[in-house]
């Protein structure tokens, strides 16, 4: 048992170890979706929060999934409409959340930084859901678990991610946690959006597609957000679609057996074209359906496993 | 056992035995609202996923409580806020949702046809809520439930739907399924409110409420949409008012055991005067209380019975 | 068992006895917030609906929290986007919710005397959340469980109450429920903020602070809301905070064993310096942690023990 933290905070922290612990523990996770009953009394009677400042379905609904599989109660804490809004601060607001006795709270916030400082402050677990450009640690464990499980290892892996590095959470969660697996990082993407500093973290910066992906055993295309689309990142849409988006004419230069992967939610036709989406190559669902298994772990790993 | 679907898509496409099957297992589901322990442990270890496009809080708090009843887990999962609109495909999100292993997604979305795309291409059960102007067969079922229950029988029945037949779901379920069950229907509104393809479903058309409703069993008014009011369909809401609205003196003229149906949310004063809403007529809220029933009936007969 | 009653719509209404048997069965659920699997079968098969009409996370979450615990299913039916703007009358909505058979509706509504209407015409119990600047009695019914908890007793005890008396339910239930418990009541504030019937409430008013809290064994803050800033009620907010403000150094003149309440969220640096917030003699988040055992309690006493 690698596991002794009280929180999750980040994958810089978080050491290699720890990372194969969740790996492991997910894998055990996965069987639980594929029963009859999807259901089992581990984390009955713990309480999950899932406090949301940013709107998010997909990972909230993933954490929620996770949870009542595991039989915990779940209470959805939505930052909008809330006290937040008549002017508490994020730690009041957390620390009345704790006053209610939770034993862990899921936090999603824009502030870099801000689910570490409910870390620091709270008594109960913690667990980053995305906080602004930082860290978003358990969508890095699905993807290495999703790697993991496609390639049967993590360590010797190249993997090239594509796009938006500066303002991308799951890029830098990932960066941080495949380098500690052994795994060789290469960022790739115009130049206004890969970090000055993106060397210091060890990864390679290429700013060609067709090289950066020639040899990758895995390539991670992140999504374009709208807001980067105006922002004066890029020149138009249809520019950036044609230099670095991914389509099926593209791979014909990658290895057969690489693996396309993406965050979620896709544009299509942006960064991937609809055949690269749905071809035999992408394993954008698989990540989907592993995320469940990895917050399954990370829950228990958090609210079950250490009292005992 | 008739039912052997995966989905619930339409009235359109249901056979009679079929929602026969539903009405039977609906009626021994009333039961358990009436125990002291209303829960049942038939769907643990399920999971139901509410996706809902448009606001509901109604017909999404029924199909929760129907869910929480026989034990499954329910998840919201709203369409506002959430990946959608960050540009993803409907089919996208309903396919990451499906990756996290649900086994019913009920779905309301504004497009016709929406569900029927989902359950094509999901392999999990799908049920329509609503979509758009085309089905909400989930509604048509409870009404069916209630007039079975208040009269014995369904087959040969008179049934008068009245008021903005073009833009309801409600109509044009209730049409499929009255008709498939051996009930004659009449449909009564402003001509700008009936679509001219009426005839073609096997109904009768009125333009007088007075002769629509004088030999019917059973009255169902619909809701003039706040947006019917000020498109150009009606004069004025006092003049839809004036000549469709239910008054306890038009009442006079009808069958002194007619039912009157409503699908809800009533707009008193407007499409039922406020004494017929609430007179010994009225079954309104009989509907609502099946409506728990007969989708505890849909989930069971989706979701329980069908893998055994 | 002093409890008899179907709902608890206000304090005003409420006997001493039965606030008393609500404490009491408060402290019993207390332990269950502290055990490791924090969950009986108590209201296992009860549902609970929250109908809230105003934005709360916090006490929709605290009620939601004390269900579940109970292992009652929970529901939350938000006011917006629902039926509601879509014209169905208040009390229409809540014969629609009550047709789906709650055990209990919590309900929160900027009219006062909202969950009193729903009490007359509901079957099912109707707890009140907060009904305008009327009344929140479950919010003075947990100042009273923290007051007795670190005091020993109520009778006697002085509370000083701080800030927009007029137009806060908090006060108001406060107020009623501490008079029955034989308790000295001292509302202090602007004269714009305090309404001229106060002393039929059997109240002492003060228009100076340090005069107000000189001998009181509580100090309830109120949060001052952010439309009374710019209503005209007070001069500037500065003005507010300088005269009106509890800092360390007015706390000076008060008793040594003082506690300082406040019935949250507050604003730092106005009501409340952040010295006092945190200070010992705060005990704001206690408040927060007994809401949850209240609402337990009177959940328990509502759903749970009158069936029995």
């Amino acid at each position: 048992m690698a596991w002794k933290r009280k929180d999750l905070v980040s994958m810089q922290d978080t050491e290699a170890a720890e990372i194969t612990e969740v790996l492991d523990t997910a894998e055990s996770m996965k069987e639980i979706a594929t029963r009859e009953i999807k259901k089992v009394p581990t984390l009955r009677g713990k309480t999950i929060v899932n406090l949301f400042y940013e709107a998010s379905t997909r990972t909230r609904t993933s954490f929620e999934i996770a949870g009542k599989w595991l039989s915990a109660d779940v209470i959805n804490f939505s930052g909008s409409g809330s006290s937040a809004e008549k002017g508490e601060s994020f730690l009041d607001t957390a620390k009345n959340i704790e006053a209610m006795s939770p034993d862990v709270v899921v936090v999603r916030h824009k502030a870099p930084g801000g689910p570490a400082l409910l870390a620091k402050h709270l008594k109960c677990s913690v667990i980053n859901a995305g906080d602004g450009a930082h860290e978003h640690p358990t969508q890095a464990l699905l993807d290495l678990l999703t790697i993991r499980q496609k390639k049967g290892h993590l360590e010797g892996l190249n993997v090239t991610i594509v796009g938006d590095i500066t303002h991308s959470r799951v890029a830098r969660s990932d960066i941080h946690a495949m380098r500690k697996m052994g795994m060789t990082v290469t960022v790739a993407g115009p130049p206004t959006l890969i970090p000055p500093a993106c060397q210091d973290m060890g990864v390679k910066v290429s700013h060609r597609l067709e090289e950066a992906i020639a040899h990758a055993d895995v390539i991670m295309m992140l999504r374009l957000q709208h807001e980067r689309m105006t922002g004066g990142f890029i020149p138009s849409l249809r520019e950036y679609s044609r230099v670095w988006g991914l389509t099926l004419d593209r791979l014909t230069h990658c290895r057969p057996d690489v693996l396309i992967m993406h965050p979620g939610p896709v544009n299509r036709g942006v960064e991937l074209s609809p055949e690269v989406a749905d071809s035999q190559y992408s394993v954008i669902l698989d990540q989907v359906t592993n995320g469940v298994a990895v917050r399954m772990a990370v829950l228990y790993l958090l609210a079950g496993s250490r009292a005992a």
